[in-house]
């Protein structure tokens, strides 16, 4: 048996995620010893009660409630309390102690990722995050390092498992939000306050931690476009099903030019979106998180795998902490993280994408040509009219007008606009009076 | 305007990926040298012939035909020659003149990666080698820091872009091997020779290789069973699709047990196997590669994009130049990477998993429970029978019994099973009087 020496490891937070990592630095320390050339001793776990249940089994002497004494003696801290404060504060202790930091807190990297980044490398640190975006799957490592050499053009996310379990389930199922969102709760996928999820705050936070990345530019968390996924309607979607796409909440990176001032900038935006059904990301199902990535040389790429998860978020850390401790025993610089680029980011008016929309009409003669002529005077081309199911039809499962009200519905894609373009097409059209209703505006992603 | 000092970067090869790497390292210096913190000056470029026809245009000042003189200065030789050598000396030149070296040589990686690596560890270099699986698809820094903290079980991968475009033609056009054969070379998927491809030993090189990072084990191209698709016939592609799968060209790599010796070690394999439709692996179409990784911790995980491609695989070796450079910009070592684990490379005999049997039988009393005692008498557990098409039903897609021949096929799927009992049940089923043929045997992967 090969002696090594040990090098120190602190746990801040015996969660779901904290107790898997505890659990696996345990049982796999011959292994990681070897993979690492020194052993990983876990030295203390800091948590705010000692006696509370834990999801997996810690040995007791290891649980401490003084976190800052442990951070002192520790070379690398791992922070997996969550939340803001007091996890910057320990991060910023760590870091000042000569210590490397492991995290997989998407809101503190979110909100202060430049500054904690800035704190590490005025001092030699080094700070982790592979599990603060899509759990397990391997996304921070090939934006920071191989695609280093490319050019991020766009990144279209699944990052949120609960709201693509819930959406999945409507699309599968033909669930409504309520009953899909019922059922999420049940199987522990949503929180008993779902907000973070359903509205899409949790996946802003991923947006922005992708897109400071993929841009080279700080992306303010606030600066995130953010829509949730709550006034989906199982008539969206099974609209969405009839048309060949699928509705997904998707978190975007992009690179873009606003084609009426010609200004160059990125844009971060979380909403649900119709996907084609044969883009790969349709077939990203339940909980399941996917991140395709756009770039210039490379082509696309897709990454897929759990989203959350303690064990599968683990992994992640586990990886993240291999890497840290590596570099401890031989010394020398991580990675280097910047945001040179400093791109503007553009507001979503910028944004060109192309739409569907929904709208009950009066069924009357020139009804259709009054609405197309709207369309282009706002500079929107269109791209197909469909005249689809009524409300009533629906349910029948046929196409008709509805009869009973003398109105119909009509489903049009068009081209590519600014959501400039198309928010002033969509309240022009909202008071005409062959409008009945706008009954649905959809963005279609991913062409 | 920042000034940087420069790395000096020769490159050796000027094929389809060397000629988009000059390129790309021209066009974007200033974005790069700002993401390196030093500008990366291409000095040279190796080629065997100055005039021979590039893919993209190269400035002829660059070149020269004297490859040990240009790696002498360099910082970081990136080597692009493919082929054993001259590639492998000039790598281990380049390492014993102090440079860090970028490769996508599949073939010299699979064939003396310890012996590189092992050269660069003594005197502090690195090399690095993302390009040489799977493109432009970030999969060997996953499997050496993404995962480094998770126990990798099993990898499944679609490693090759050839034979997916030319399996994904015969799934979707109803092609013969032959005929979808004859649209990949028509379309330049397919070389004139195809027989690295089609035979499965470009596979058999990416699946050593991730056998190697995934297990900490040396595994010898040698050593990786082979089996190519040429065989694979429409007939075996509709039955496929009847039963709910897709033939697709596998390299595997499974940490096992041998049921019968205990015995624990890794497989690396490749050979068509039928996935389920369901599997995320039945969506990669075309020509794209992608690679499913099932870990204890992580889950499954799957790495999808361009497996080929000039300009796609340049992404990946600019993004290891990236790599090199900022180690190189900052000093300290690289990542590591070991054969610490060394476990023993099982025979196929020891792979278990599942089958499925096509046999044409004498279509009389008594031959199915002979036939099911045969395959039990072997310890081979039967999941399901299907008395199917016969040649002559295929084409008319009904399935019936063959009456002019008084035959009946029988399409038999198998619990999980080893190589060796299966072989056993196979050569024995061809003796028996009532088995006219057994028309096709394959194995059913990813359950």
């Amino acid at each position: 048996m090969i002696e090594y020496r040990n090098l120190r490891i602190a746990l801040l937070g015996a969660g779901s995620v904290g107790a898997q990592v505890a659990t696996l630095l345990l049982e796999q320390s011959d292994e990681l010893a070897a993979r690492v050339g020194a052993g990983l001793e876990l030295v203390g776990i800091a948590v705010r009660e000692i006696d509370a249940p834990r999801s997996a089994p810690i040995p007791k002497e290891l649980l401490t409630t003084d976190a800052l004494t442990l951070i002192q003696g520790a070379d690398i801290v791992i922070e997996l309390m969550g939340g803001l404060e007091p996890a910057r504060s320990y991060i910023l202790a760590a870091i000042n102690s000569g210590a490397d930091v492991v995290t997989g807190n998407k809101a503190l990297i979110a909100a202060h990722g430049p500054e904690l980044l800035d704190a590490a490398e005025q001092v030699g640190a080094q700070i982790y995050y592979e599990a603060a975006v899509a759990g397990a799957i391997p996304i921070i490592r090939p934006l920071r390092e191989s695609l280093a050499g490319d050019r991020v053009k766009r990144i279209l996310g699944i990052v949120n498992g609960t709201t693509n379990y819930i959406l999945d389930k409507m699309d599968v199922e033909g669930d409504s939000f309520e009953s899909a969102l019922a059922a999420a709760t049940a199987l522990g996928y949503a929180e008993a306050d779902p907000t973070a999820d359903i509205e899409g705050y949790d996946a802003a936070q991923k947006a922005a931690i992708l897109a400071r990345l993929a841009f080279h530019t700080e992306v303010p968390v606030e600066a995130v476009h953010r829509e949730g996924i709550t006034k989906i309607t199982a008539a969206e979607v099974r609209q969405a099903q009839k048309t060949g796409y699928v509705v997904k909440l998707l978190a975007i990176c992009e690179r873009l030019t606003d084609p009426l001032t010609g200004e160059e900038g990125v844009s971060a935006r979380v909403y649900p979106a119709l996907v084609s059904r044969l883009h790969p990301l349709a077939a990203v199902h339940g909980a399941k998180n996917a991140v395709f990535v756009e770039a210039e040389a490379a082509g696309d790429l897709m990454f897929y795998g759990a989203g959350a998860g303690g064990r599968e978020t683990a992994s992640a850390v586990l990886g993240d902490l291999v890497s840290a401790a590596r570099r401890h025993v031989a010394g020398g610089p991580g990675v280097a993280e910047s945001t040179h680029a400093n791109l503007p980011i553009m507001p979503i008016d910028s944004v060109v994408t192309k739409y569907q929309i929904t709208l009950e009409v009066s069924d009357a003669p020139g009804v259709l040509s009054g609405i197309a002529g709207l369309f282009s005077g706002h500079g929107v081309s269109v791209e197909a009219v469909q005249q689809s199911i009524s409300s009533a039809g629906v349910a029948q499962g046929v196409s008709r007008t509805n009869e009973a009200s003398g109105t119909a519905t009509l489903v049009i894609v068009t081209h590519e606009a600014t959501e400039r373009d198309l928010s002033r097409t969509v309240a022009d059209l909202a008071g005409q009076p062959s409008v009945v209703r706008v009954e649905s505006v959809l963005r279609v992603e991913g062409a």
